[in-house]
């Protein structure tokens, strides 16, 4: 892999990467494997936290240096436990980047910059762009209400959100939400974004560490499968199952946030993703699973994005980057 | 106004206009005014007929064609009461062009197009986009999540929607929602679409026959000032008000769809957005609502979006169209 050919897009420069293609951190789907491949194909590969005890994540971030040079991130959700430990963690063993979402920017940010870290927040809103500015992160993950897992109440869409954060901050935004290929890359430069995070599009890579059963789950669904329920605790985009239907009954039914909480219990994400239990288990997916149907080496998912930005026309155009 | 300048736009060439831009036919914003001022500018208008009785529509349409000589549509909701007069009215008076939404494509579409009709069906999923082309309509507007008004069930985005129809289809497809601007324009033909609809834009425009109140509010409105919601009874997303605030304090309380109907009540959208009382009438606005600033005349939104578009560079692609 060559040094960074294009140093007018800031997303590149800011984490010296080849490609502004970022993976999404998803939990269980994530680890070392992936997000090495990720980073050794040009783009920015992250280890997902949010399910690892910090001893698996320690180990994780060692098995990603041995498998690769290159700049790699570690996505740190801050409600988690463990947040304290994985800081630690982060600091101790000199990860380059930082991505932290699912909470206040203003907890760990001036910790992490202190120490040299690069850090980028996940947002689903403007105003939370904007107190992540303030915060002194140096970029904002502008996360549309299409994308799976975790989201926003406010709903905002890819297409409404990165024209509206782009504007109102000064840092780079990264788009993400409903982005798979090329194209969808293409258009999100287009509205403002410099870089792209995809999540379900790694999920069904080979070097994800899902279960093979629900990377073909994924692949195998179609228009209208996922919904962002569960927004009485925090919303959170997911694959129609039995769960999931288990769920939405427990609702039409008057049920309190206490009685879903029971419902939802523990492990459910671990048993669906990893331990691929489809029926029983929490299947987090963005709504552009839909248009995905194969599982793919994550070096060639980079290799089709740059082909089709480049068919699409996207050099040919005034943006900051080009392929 | 010149005859169409370019051949290669399906859009373009199927309604015989200059830019493949289309004004949305929301009720109460959408008259003679506003529609034959867009196509005066080159574009597509449409008379919104959901909010007016068969007299009102005959005399707009009327109205409309003293007032351009150009083409323009009649958008017809089919589960208006008036659907079968709707429909008699633009045979009669000769409507070159029909949106229909709101129903079954296969209710109409023969019937206007053995008159020499070109129809138009709204849609907000593949199923339904597929089902439409089998009923031998001309095109489909496909209208994502974060559009105003009443909308799909799937919630599927425009990012994502718009390459699902566009990959299913052979007629063109028209994307709507989220859309505002050139880059947005631009951001929807990289996803596979040919014409772009917009509704919010227009109701905030001089010639749209919006209550001033309800434009202002329009204008004013910011992030995260909108929701789809009754869904129980049919989904529609609407500008967050007192009206809006009861609807969810009853659902909350678990409101039966009955008692949700009784609370919207009867003409609530005419109060709101046509007599202009912001907080016991129904304010009908897309997300991206949240990004307009002011108030301008049709035609000069028009010549923005086509400048804005050629600044992106889409002239330099190689789309189906060039400005």
């Amino acid at each position: 892999m060559s040094a960074p050919e294009n140093t007018k897009n800031r997303v590149c420069d800011l984490f010296s990467i080849k490609y502004p293609i970022i993976q999404g951190g998803m939990v269980w789907c994530a680890g070392w494997e992936l997000a090495s491949a990720v980073s050794n194909a040009g783009g920015l590969g992250i280890i997902g936290s949010g399910s690892m005890y910090p001893e698996i994540l320690r180990d994780q971030i060692k098995k990603c240096k041995e498998a690769t040079s290159l700049p790699f991130a570690v996505n740190i959700p801050l409600l988690y436990p463990a947040v304290q430990e994985h800081i630690q963690s982060v600091i101790d063993l000199e990860v380059p980047i930082v991505f932290t979402s699912a909470g206040s920017p203003n907890s760990f940010t001036s910790k992490l910059k202190s120490h040299g870290i690069t850090v980028v927040h996940v947002v689903s809103s403007v105003k939370f762009a904007l107190k992540s500015e303030a915060a002194g992160v140096d970029a904002v993950v502008a996360e549309g209400f299409e994308a799976g897992g975790h989201n926003g109440r406010e709903e905002t869409t890819t297409m409404c959100l990165i024209p509206s954060v782009a504007k109102a901050c000064s840092i780079p935004v990264i788009a993400a939400g409903g982005i798979s290929d090329g194209k969808s890359v293409l258009a999100s430069m287009i509205l403002g974004a410099e870089g792209a995070q995809l999540g379900s599009r790694f999920v069904a890579s080979e070097e994800s560490s899902a279960h093979i059963s629900f990377k073909n789950a994924v692949v195998a669904s179609g228009e209208g499968d996922t919904t962002l329920t569960l927004k009485e605790l925090t919303p959170v985009r997911m694959l129609h199952n039995d769960l999931f239907r288990e769920l939405s009954k427990a609702k039409e039914n008057g049920a309190t946030p206490e009685q879903l909480s029971e419902i939802l219990g523990k492990g459910k994400a671990k048993k669906g993703m990893f331990e691929g239990d489809l029926e029983k288990g929490e299947l987090e997916i963005g709504q552009i699973a839909a248009l995905l149907k194969n599982i793919l080496p994550a070096s060639e998912i980079i290799s089709d994005i740059v082909q089709s930005y480049r068919k699409a026309g996207g050099n040919k155009l005034g943006l900051r980057f080009k392929f």
